[in-house]
C-alpha cells in the first residue's frame, strides 16, 4: 500500500511575508469606484468601514506586506498546516499524476477562514476598534471571525444568511459558543433589512443582503468596523500564506506544480494557494496552469459579465470590476453556501481577462462524488466547498492517465466537512439533486448591472 | 497578551513503542473470567473475536511493544499531535499554574479514537480479516474504526445506540461517508437484538446491548472479528502514544507534570496520557498526581464498585474485576455519549485500587462553562467528554491559585466538538439540566452483580 505522504515544516517557517501579487501584475485592475459619485474611492471613503493599515494594504503593490509578529504567534497554533502528497488517492485513481493536497482543514474553526480572521482581529484591536460586523452564508467566515474576535476581545456582530441560520444551527452554535452575536439576515437591526421584512417578513435573505446590513451597522459607529472573509484585495492577500508555505513544504518534496486546482466563491483560498505561484511566473519563473473550480449552479468566472457591480444587494458596497452575475442574481440553494456569490474577487477575475488562469464549472453530484472518494482514500472528508477543488484535481489526474503525463498537480483542500455532514447524508440518501440557475433570472440580473465604464 | 504556546514534534519523533504499564505494576490485575466456566480465559477462549496479535498484546507484559511501520505511515498523516501550554486560559484564571493540554482533535475522526483504531485495522488485515465488527454510543469510536477500514479495506459494521442513532445523524454520516455500515442497535440482525425488540419495539439501545450484538456477529463467522474502542489492555496501550509524545513535548518545554487530568469513560484517553507518566514513576520516577474525572451521572470509578462484572448486557463477554455501576445499569441521558458506560478499563480499575490514581465526578453544566471558557480563551471548542478533562484541569488551577503554587498540570484534550455543537446550542439556551442517576436503580444494578470471587 502506497501511504499518503507529510510535508510538514517546523514552525519556525511560518512566513514572515504576505504575498501581494499587485506588485508584479503586467496591467493594475481598473479602480473601484465610489457607489455615489462613481469616482475612484479614495482612502478616507474606505475608512468608515475599514481601519487604515487594511485599506494600505488594499491599495499596496508592495511585493512583501510583513505579518506582524502577534498575527505569527497565534497561526502558530495550528500553522504552519501540512502538505500531503494523495499516493492512496493517486492509486485509486490509477494516475500517474502526483496529486499534493494543501489541507486547510486544522484550524480551529476548521477552514482557511481564521487567516485573514486573525489578521483583520488584530489591526481592528491595533486601532481601538470595540466591534466588528460582518455577513456570513454557510457559516465558515462568521465562525472564524468568532474565534480571533474571542482572542483578540472585539465584539463580533455576524449577519446570517436567514435559510443558513435556520438551517445550519451549528455554525451559528460554534459562533455563539466563542461569543459572537449571531443574527438573521434580513434582521430587524438595520434599514436595509427593514425594508426587506416589511415586504416579505418571511424573507430567505442572501449574502449581498447580509452584507448591506453589516455595512450599514459598521458605518454608523466610529467604535465598529466591517470586516469581510473574501473578495477584497487585503483578504487574498492574507491567504498567500496557504501558497507560500505550499511552495517551501513542494521544495522540500522536490517537486513544482504543473497545475494548481482550487475553489472558488469570493475567491480567497483560491488566491492563497495559488498566488504565490503566479507570482513566481511572472516574474519569469516556472509557468503554471491554475484551475479555478466553481460551482455551476453559480458561475460567476464561467457564466458571468467581467463589468462593474456593486458587491450586495442594497447598494451601499463600493463598485467593482469583476466577474459577476448580477448583484439581484439568487442561486438556487446548494450545500457548498460558500462559493453561492454573485461576484468574484476583482484581482481574481482581472487574472482571468489577463488568460492567467483558467476556469471550469461542476456541478454539486459530480462534486459529492468526488468528495466521497477523496474521503475513503485519504480519510479526510471535505467541507462541500472543497469537493470542488477534489474535483477539479481528480479531472486533471484523468487527463494526465488519458495523455500518459506524470504531472504533479496541486489542490487547496479549504476546509473539513465536520460541519456539512447533512449534505453528505442527503447524497448517500439519493436526495441531492442538481439544480441549475433560472437562465431568464440570470439574464435580467446582467442586463441590470450598473451602466458605468471606467 | 500572552499566547498559548504550542510545541510540535518532529514527525520522525512518533514514538516507535507503544508503553504496556503491565511490565511495571507492583501486582499484576485479577484475571479475565470466561462467561460460561468462571475460570480464567485463555488465548482460544479470546480466538473468536479477536487475532493473535491483539490477544498476545493483551495479556503481554513486555514493557515496550513495538508500533509497525504500516501503523506509524499511517499515524503520521495528523501525528505528533500538538501539546499546548495554555497561556490564554492561565490568564483568564489567574493562576499561578502552567496548563499544558495535548490535542488530539487533529485527527481525521476528529479525536484520540483512531490511534488504536488503526492499529486493530492492520492487525486484522495482516491475519486476512475482512470484517470488524463494533459498537458505537455517539460515534466517535464509530466513526475512527470507519476511517480505519476505509485505509485498510476492510468491512466495518457498527452498531449505534438507537437512541444516538436517531438523535446524531452526523457521526452516522461520517461512517458511512467512510463507508461503513451503520446499524440501529438493538438490530434485527443478531438473536440479543431482536429479543429486545420482541419485548419493546422501541427499545432506545444502550453501549452494553450494542456490544452484545457486535460481539454476536463476529463470533458466527471465521472472517469477522469484533473490535473494541476502549476498556481492554491493548486499546490503552495502543493509546500510550499520546501520553509518549506529551512527555518528549514537556520535555522540549523542560517541564514535568505535577499533576495529570483526563476524563475516564472506558479509560483509554485516560489511560493514553497518564500511563507513561505513571510508568515512570512505578521505576523510581518523579511522583505525579492523576486525576480520573468522570460524569457525575455515570460515576463507576466514585461511585461503582469494584467488583467482577460482565462487560455488556447479554453477558456474552468475558467477566473482569473493574469499578462497575452494574451491567444492567442505565444512566440518565447527558452529552458526553462516550463516558456513558457501566463499567471501567481493568487496568485503570486496578490502578485506582492501588492508590496510584484519584477521581473526582463533575455535573454536565459544570463542564459545559468549563469548555465554554475553554474556548473562549484557546479558540478550540471542546467535545462534551473533553470539557471533563478541561473542568478537571481548571479545578486543579484554581487550587494553585488558593495554595499559591505554581505547579505544572497536563490534560488531554481527546476531541473536538464540532460533531456536540447541539450540546453547546441546549447549554448556551439554557436547555441543559443536571440529571442524576436513579439511587434505588443503582442499588438495584449493583445487587444483581454476578457472584464470583476470584
Amino acid at each position: 500500500m502506497n501511504d499518503t505522504i507529510k510535508y510538514q515544516l517546523d514552525e519556525t517557517r511560518i512566513p514572515r511575508f504576505w504575498y501581494n501579487i499587485a506588485a508584479d501584475l503586467p496591467s493594475a485592475p481598473p479602480p473601484v469606484l465610489h457607489p455615489g459619485t462613481l469616482k475612484p474611492v479614495t482612502a478616507s471613503d474606505l475608512s468608515a468601514l475599514f481601519t487604515d493599515a487594511l485599506i494600505e494594504q488594499e491599495v499596496s503593490t508592495e511585493r512583501e506586506i510583513e505579518i506582524p509578529e502577534p498575527v505569527r504567534d497565534i497561526y502558530r497554533q495550528w500553522r504552519p498546516t501540512p502538505l500531503y502528497r494523495a499516493r492512496r488517492l493517486e492509486q485509486a485513481l490509477g494516475t500517474p499524476a502526483k496529486i499534493y493536497y494543501k489541507y486547510e482543514g486544522v484550524s480551529p474553526a476548521g477552514s482557511h477562514k481564521p487567516n485573514t480572521a486573525v489578521a483583520q482581529a488584530f489591526y481592528n484591536q491595533q486601532a481601538g476598534i470595540r466591534r466588528l460586523t460582518t455577513e456570513t452564508g454557510a457559516g465558515q467566515w462568521g465562525s472564524s471571525l468568532a474565534f480571533a474576535g474571542a482572542l483578540f476581545g472585539i465584539d463580533v456582530q455576524v449577519f446570517m444568511v436567514r435559510v443558513s441560520y435556520d438551517q445550519k444551527p451549528y455554525r451559528r452554535a460554534l459562533m455563539e459558543a466563542y461569543g459572537a452575536r449571531c443574527l438573521a439576515s434580513p434582521s430587524n437591526e438595520t434599514v436595509a433589512g427593514r425594508d426587506l421584512l416589511a415586504a416579505n417578513p418571511a424573507h430567505p435573505g442572501s449574502l449581498g443582503i447580509a452584507i448591506s446590513e453589516a455595512v450599514e451597522l459598521a458605518a454608523q459607529r466610529s467604535d465598529t468596523k466591517y470586516a469581510l472573509g473574501s473578495v477584497l484585495n487585503h483578504v487574498l492577500l492574507h491567504q498567500t500564506i496557504v501558497g507560500k508555505e505550499a511552495m517551501a513544504q513542494l521544495d522540500m518534496a522536490g517537486d513544482y506544480p504543473d497545475v494548481i486546482v482550487a475553489c472558488t466563491g469570493g475567491g480567497s483560498n483560491f488566491a492563497g494557494i495559488a498566488f504565490p505561484f503566479l507570482g513566481e511566473q511572472l516574474r519569469g519563473g516556472q509557468r503554471v496552469r491554475v484551475v479555478a473550480v466553481e460551482p455551476a449552479a453559480c458561475p460567476s468566472l464561467t457564466r458571468g459579465k467581467y463589468a462593474y457591480d456593486f458587491g450586495d444587494t442594497a447598494h451601499l458596497t463600493p463598485l467593482t470590476k469583476m466577474h459577476t452575475l448580477g448583484s439581484s442574481f439568487t442561486p438556487p440553494g446548494f450545500h457548498a453556501g460558500g462559493l453561492r456569490y454573485h461576484g468574484m474577487a476583482p484581482l481574481v477575475s482581472h487574472l482571468k481577462e489577463l488568460g492567467l488562469i483558467e476556469a471550469i464549472a461542476c456541478t454539486q453530484l459530480d462534486c459529492f462524488d468526488a468528495g466521497l472518494r477523496f474521503a475513503r482514500a485519504e480519510g479526510i472528508v471535505p467541507a462541500p466547498e472543497a469537493t470542488h477543488a477534489v474535483r477539479g484535481a481528480i479531472m486533471e489526474a484523468m487527463r494526465c492517465k488519458i495523455e500518459g503525463k506524470a504531472q504533479t498537480i496541486l489542490f487547496n483542500l479549504c476546509g473539513h466537512g465536520h460541519f456539512d455532514m447533512q449534505a453528505y447524508i442527503d447524497y448517500l440518501g439519493g436526495k441531492l439533486v442538481d439544480r441549475s440557475y433560472d437562465e431568464a433570472e440570470l439574464a435580467m440580473a446582467l442586463a441590470g448591472l450598473p451602466s458605468v465604464s471606467a
